[in-house]
């Protein structure tokens, strides 16, 4: 723990500059030492579960003696299998292929030389999360994997479990021979790290918020160095006058009720007047089976008996509740036009067995994922093959839509020549 | 001209709405249309010379009333040829492939789900540019192909010559049926208006700044919306212990001679201590011999009799002049160290035959372009097969070194189902 007297500013500074010096011996080690890393990590925590779980039960006793909620102190615990998922994660991290050093698109150009790209890591990644300890982990393993330094900063409240797995990810980033400082933890609750974390351009190239939508709006307002977040899931469904009424009925489910409180969850379903009259009441009614309210358009409160009078303010919200809102649109240009106004560009799918309209429902909806015929809930860095994912970016530039190793990467050109100059 | 009486804030606001509304239909735009637009572009300006070469004149006059220096009149003037070059600038973004919609990736996954990335718009582009009365054209040029709405904002100096180009460029998007609002020129010289366009997250995707490092460091410390920015080049040459010499010396020549004013010109020459003896007097005579200027560590002015001591800050500067700085190392690992500490991750190249040494600094130098044998004035949009450039990133994040159609889109993922829902 860092002493009291140490000012908060040269604190920071001296983090920033170890993981900048760190991120050239993260960035030319090979695939074999990554791996060696993450492996190593993962046989600590197995071998150090029972004091992780002492130390958890420290972080767990001062968060109820604080009066800290159940839903907080339920994502702070940690538990036996949770312990077996971090390490099962750090194997999965382990067996995928290494991104650092992909080289593609080599072409050879009128002037001789031959032009093409290099994957490489951004440098140092500060990654600021709330209660959950396991993130510790898996950001430590993504960074590792992808070539990059890391600056975590968890919850205060998760301080004690968070210092613990920090000392294990060091000891296997030791016997890699990588340097200790590629993944450093903040030891300090103070809030002001935070601010600091945010602002060392010089030290940080990117910042990935996880947590509630206020640490993420503190985050991206006061960053002055880029930042991979994610705002809103207000997503939606559209069941088009061509959609297979199986198929629309089972997508709807899915997508509203699987989870409630994901960011993938649907929160706002769509339905063309031809077949409103038809499907809608019968979707509503496994809806309502599934104890999910609908709070609908005028015309669905006219085909739907149990549904409310929805506002104009409940087609922009994200409920991560047992609610869904519903509105009967003309056609697909409506459908397209309500989801661009309204959705928070995270994941939209349309049903519809119309080659056409699902044609342009996937080029027009601007979103980071546009879908037909399946579930909004796909929408997930495994179940998109991507391995792992360090969070699900709403943003346009660089990275857009699940985040995997990759986004933890960027692309330099190689110019291959033999002695050629510019004419 | 805006009415003088119009609050800037409401202007630029007003700007924002309709560049976002007009970015749909420029990124549902198909293939033709777009080219339509800009061949109609080219042949407006083709028709239009006269008036353009006046309006030039008129901006022209002022700045020569206000004073302004030489090579910023030189910069402004509009000529026959300069006309041309943008009509033809215009014709090679026809001709490039459309990057909109391109599909890739596309995989089966165990849920039956086929996942794969559409390229898609940023949205609204924000580009503030200086006195060169081109770049609005080139600009625009590269929105319109890439789908994008664009926001222009040139210098002062030359507002009457882009408000002459920015009616001949709305004339050809009503061409091909695209709004007129695709391309909004700011029609005030007021700076506040620069203070709104980089801070109106709702309505600009991303800014460009093309100009000076007063304006570039401006705007990436005022914007509060992603930049696409390059600031210094600080260009090295190594020339290692393996180099061919009749290529070093023609590498360096052109590196540093071919352009004095361009930031991939070459402002560093790094060499190996075991040919250092044998080639750098040479190569110091030819760089004298074109009239650079030569300032060296103790072992170059050891070795090359006209060659002035260097300072530590020589090592961190671009010079856009007739000067190089100049180091002898060790070996290979020095000359790495050497760069990632005092380059501006522009471009490096090495001169070596020995396939192990390229391959190292190939991975290890971490900079935007990374060459061997080969001169950094390649590092170029045209050069490297893009086809045309809107500026180079020295940045990380989503688009790094020569900055195409490409840097301005994103990717976004794409699902393709029968129905499927998450297990």
């Amino acid at each position: 723990m860092m002493a009291h007297a140490v000012n908060i500013k040269d604190y920071m500074q001296n983090i920033g500059i170890e993981a900048r010096k760190a991120s050239r011996l993260m960035a030319s080690a090979d695939t074999n030492q990554k791996n060696i890393a993450l492996k190593a990590i993962a046989n600590a925590i197995l071998r150090e579960s029972s004091a992780l779980l002492a130390a958890n039960q420290q972080d767990l006793d001062a968060a109820k003696a604080n009066g800290l909620d159940s839903a907080m102190l339920d994502r702070l615990t940690l538990t036996e299998k949770s312990i077996s998922s971090m390490v099962e994660g750090l194997t999965q991290i382990a067996n995928l292929a290494d991104p650092i050093g992909e080289m593609s698109d080599f072409k050879y150009m009128p002037s001789g030389i031959q032009v093409g790209k290099m994957r490489v890591p951004l440098g140092v990644i500060g990654i600021i999360y709330e209660a959950r300890p396991n993130v510790t982990v898996d950001a430590a393993g993504l960074c590792i994997k992808s070539g990059n330094a890391a600056i975590l900063r968890g919850g205060s409240e998760a301080l004690h479990c968070n210092q613990a797995l920090a000392k294990l990810v060091q000891e296997g980033l030791a016997v890699a021979n990588l340097p200790a400082t590629g993944v450093q933890v903040i030891e300090t609750t103070d809030r002001a790290a935070v601010g600091e974390l945010i602002t060392m351009k010089a030290y940080v190239d990117v910042i990935v918020p996880r947590g509630g939508k206020g640490l993420i709006e503190r985050v991206s307002n006061e960053a002055r160095i880029p930042v991979i977040k994610h705002l809103d899931g207000n997503c939606h469904v559209y069941v088009d006058d061509d959609a297979d009424f199986d198929k629309a009925l089972r997508i709807v489910e899915n997508s509203k009720t699987q989870r409630l409180g994901t960011c993938n969850t649907a929160e706002s379903l769509l339905i063309a007047r031809s077949v409103a009259g038809t499907m809608l009441p019968k979707i509503a009614d496994m809806l309502s089976a599934n104890g999910i309210e609908i709070r609908g358009c005028a015309e669905t409160c006219a085909l739907v008996k149990q549904a409310k009078v929805a506002t104009n303010e409940d087609f922009y919200t994200e409920y991560l509740a047992a609610i869904i809102s519903c509105k009967v649109v003309e056609n697909l240009d409506e459908a397209i036009a309500h989801i661009n106004t309204h959705s928070s560009q995270h994941t939209e799918s349309i049903v519809t067995e119309n080659y056409t309209k699902a044609r342009r429902f996937l080029r027009e909806v601007d979103s980071s994922s546009v879908m037909v015929n399946a579930s909004t809930r796909f929408a997930d860095g495994f179940e998109y093959g991507l391995g792992a994912e360090i969070g699900i970016s709403t943003d346009k530039l660089h990275a857009r839509g699940p985040v995997g190793l990759e986004g933890l990467t960027s692309l330099k050109y190689i110019v291959l020549g033999d002695g050629q100059v510019r004419a």
